[in-house]
């Protein structure tokens, strides 16, 4: 007989629903009633505060600064870049107006026509380049490595929490270089502090590698991203950084003088993450009890909850409690004070503490007279199932907390690791590719001629696309395509995505 | 001879303009290509990220948690609240339209009209309301204490770099509570806060009080704000707080069941401070050679400076700038690590040092091969005239920079407050009261009758209004109104203002 869980339905009933329901349960987010757009709560905010404060400490230290550009592009600006136009005229919210005025039937109606429409940025690239055109006159003002937190607009039909929203909130990185190799060099840079920062601080293993043509970003030379895997064996694109060439030099005039004196366009990048990385972590950790939060970014790391049972125990139970509570805040983990907080809410026990299961909080510590009795610290980790619970002397439970969110932290990546590692095969006939993707999938790591076609087909047959071309000995060997028969010169990853 | 300033005009020549040229000599934003956006550049947006986690801990140690909500509010949210849609309607912008689609003449236009026009959120009280409607059912969810970090867009025609641009960046806190007191009281603990923020991290002296009718939010039972003296004897609104009352609960159905089972509107607040704060901070501080940072909300604390007379110095004075840096980022101040930068830009000495004045930056260190010989620190600080200069040895240099930046931001202070104390008159006579205004200005703290009338002859005649009716014995005493002769139950504060 299967284990009652705190999620309906399971993972494997039903991924989709168990997504939505543990968002709702872990009150991380829920829609709002603007079509597509996300409230994002408390338990999410928070989250998302630890990874931005994290990422942007990671920048820094990368030699970015941060600035902050306009909401809005004039409509003429994104007519700039061809390309990168036309990949976001399709889904982008338009300011035509600005003001309401009294309409013929007494409500409110738009007045006072722009002259141009403005577009929500959807992405940044055409209105920072108007200003690097200002700030870029010389090669001593390079490299000029600026990123911007911000919210950003894309019109999507179809919207789901985290994962796609019109309204989302994300960094950009926008660089502008002397030179292709150090703008190339900026771009893998990236990449790589996005693939540090999942493994080190989300617990999960990314694999990074360049795009192939057909999913590169509108107006870009080439595309690399880190692509993590889902516990339904599916892609999601969790980062992106762009070498953008000349392109955007070009359409917006970034011009310098070089060492020799004479005009060149800057070489530029940009790059990007969003709160979209939250739906990965749902994904990678999350069980059927609800979401489970890697202590590096949890908004808490421990849960006290005080067992009254009776009314003459609170003091005593409060007390305890409370002097525990201050004893783990000045403990360190991570560099920082360990994040405590005291459920001490009007609510059954029991439902406390299932209520920071499906919160995903790293650590339970429940406090009973029986434990004030014996001085110990009777604690669960969320990592492991949720009555598996010990007992510990308080001093020892004190002491230890940082290892116990050390091994809890390194026990989310290996679980993520080798369930992507099992879940990951390198196939060579079209036969077991196609037999691999119609029974569950994961990735396979297959060759491929370098045809869109072959793409085109695969993503027809099987809506699987190749998600990322990674470097290194197990990706760059000859080979033939197996669905083509051509020659290949490199495996690469194929996966269905989200 | 007047010395030579830095910045072109001075503040007594053209304030106005001396304010934007401030802002330029120190790079701290620009206007962009947008109307009326600014770009908030990386000395600038860095001094906010400083503002805002100073602000965030003390948001956070008064119970309130950060959240995200809509970028867009539906029209007929904001019409919900009579009052609120006739204060924001005249100036906001517009979203009609999801798509670009090509036009009749090949460029692309607008396309996908929506069903119900969006407004671009001015303030979130209406689309947050709807929220807190859902999460408000008992009296166990209240108080409900939440915070915003977000951007704002209000359509201005006139608009000046920070102190009112279409788009700004801003905190809104929004409140439910169980009773009237509580939400009353949430309102001045806010309001005492913001007093605190300014007070503390940035030197700038306010009086704090509620506003009288005319300068109400709109939707609000009572408004309080805190007022800043400029420089030019002119009052800036540096933050607001607001009792709502049960408006807004009534627009949005916030309702809860109460301890005694009945279903009851919430009282809810809300309270803001934005980016203007930087204006604020432009106006006290700044002088005639730039802009001048308090020490605790300064990007960076110290300068250093290498004077490289000689290509075969770099090495020896390069290694003693580092070696000084990484010595006094060792150093605390304000309970973090004090905040170096190390200027070895290719310019000519004295050029750098001026950069570093026009910045704004507490302490720069000039570093030649005489302070090495010596072991020695050079330095200025900036609250001192440019060119006093002083020398310390090193190890005591490093060891008191807490205590000199101690030094400056209490000098900022005091220097701040004595100005405003010598701009500010108690007048108990209209001639005596036009002649103040006539004549320069500053807080006249006189009574009023409490009348509107008063309150627009004055507007009328000499752009003076009531900035605050602060609460204590030097305000609230009986007199006489000197405008119209009657009875006044309280003196309030008269000023210009920004």
């Amino acid at each position: 007989m299967a284990a009652k869980t705190a999620i309906t339905p399971t993972r494997e009933q039903d991924f989709a629903e168990w997504y939505q329901e543990v968002i709702k349960a872990a009150r991380m987010a829920e829609n709002s009633a603007v079509r597509g757009c996300m409230v994002i709560m408390p338990w999410g905010y928070e989250l998302w505060e630890n990874m931005k404060g994290a990422l942007d400490r990671m920048f820094k230290e990368t030699g970015h600064e941060n600035a902050y550009f306009p909401l809005f592009i004039p409509l003429s600006y994104l007519e700039k870049e061809a390309e990168h136009v036309e990949g976001f005229a399709k889904e982008c919210a338009v300011v035509t107006h600005h003001r309401l005025e009294q309409g013929p039937d007494g409500g409110l109606v738009p007045a006072g026509e722009l002259q141009e429409p403005l577009i929500v940025r959807p992405t940044s690239e055409t209105i920072i380049g108007e200003t690097f055109a200002k700030w870029v006159q010389s090669y001593r003002d390079l490299p000029l490595l600026i990123n911007q937190w911000a919210n950003v607009v894309r019109w999507e039909m179809r919207t789901r929490l985290f994962l796609r929203t019109a309204e989302f909130l994300w960094q950009e990185g926008h660089t502008a270089h002397e030179t292709e190799e150090e703008a190339r060099e900026e771009t893998l840079r990236m990449l790589d502090v996005y693939s540090t920062f999942c493994h080190e601080y989300m617990a999960v293993p990314v694999v990074a590698g360049e795009k192939s043509e057909s999913e590169r970003f509108p107006g870009a030379v080439a595309t690399f991203a880190i692509e993590a895997m889902m516990q339904d064996g599916k892609a999601l694109q969790a980062g992106t950084t762009h070498f953008l060439g000349q392109n955007f030099a070009k359409a917006a005039e970034i011009q310098y003088q070089n060492r020799e004196g004479a005009r060149e366009y800057a070489w530029t990048t940009s790059w990007g993450v969003s709160t979209r990385l939250i739906g990965a972590l749902i994904m990678t950790h999350g069980d059927d009890d609800g979401m489970v939060m890697p202590p590096r970014i949890a908004p808490s790391h421990v849960a006290i909850l005080p067992i009254i049972r009776n009314e003459e125990d609170r003091e005593k139970v409060m007390e305890y409690v409370e002097s525990l509570a201050s004893e783990l805040r000045s403990q360190e983990y991570d560099g920082r004070a360990v994040r405590v907080v005291v459920d001490d809410r009007d609510m059954n026990a029991g439902e406390r503490s299932w209520d920071w299961v499906r919160k995903g909080i790293p650590v339970r510590v429940e406090v009973g007279p029986r434990d004030i009795a014996e001085n110990a610290a009777f604690y669960a980790r969320r990592d492991l199932p949720p009555r598996e619970k010990k007992s510990m002397p308080r001093a020892e439970f004190v002491q230890n907390i940082g290892t116990v969110l050390t091994e809890i932290q390194d026990a989310l990546y290996e679980r993520a690791l080798a369930f992507r590692d099992a879940s990951t095969r390198r196939i060579d006939s079209k036969a077991e590719f196609y037999e691999f993707f119609q029974s569950g999938g994961g990735f396979a790591v297959s060759h491929w001629n370098g045809s869109a076609e072959v793409e085109e087909q695969l993503k027809n047959d099987l809506a699987v696309t190749i998600r990322a071309m990674p470097d290194g000995p197990d990706y760059e060997e000859a080979g033939t395509c197996p669905f083509s028969g051509e020659p290949s010169r490199r495996r690469v990853i194929f996966a269905k995505s989200y």
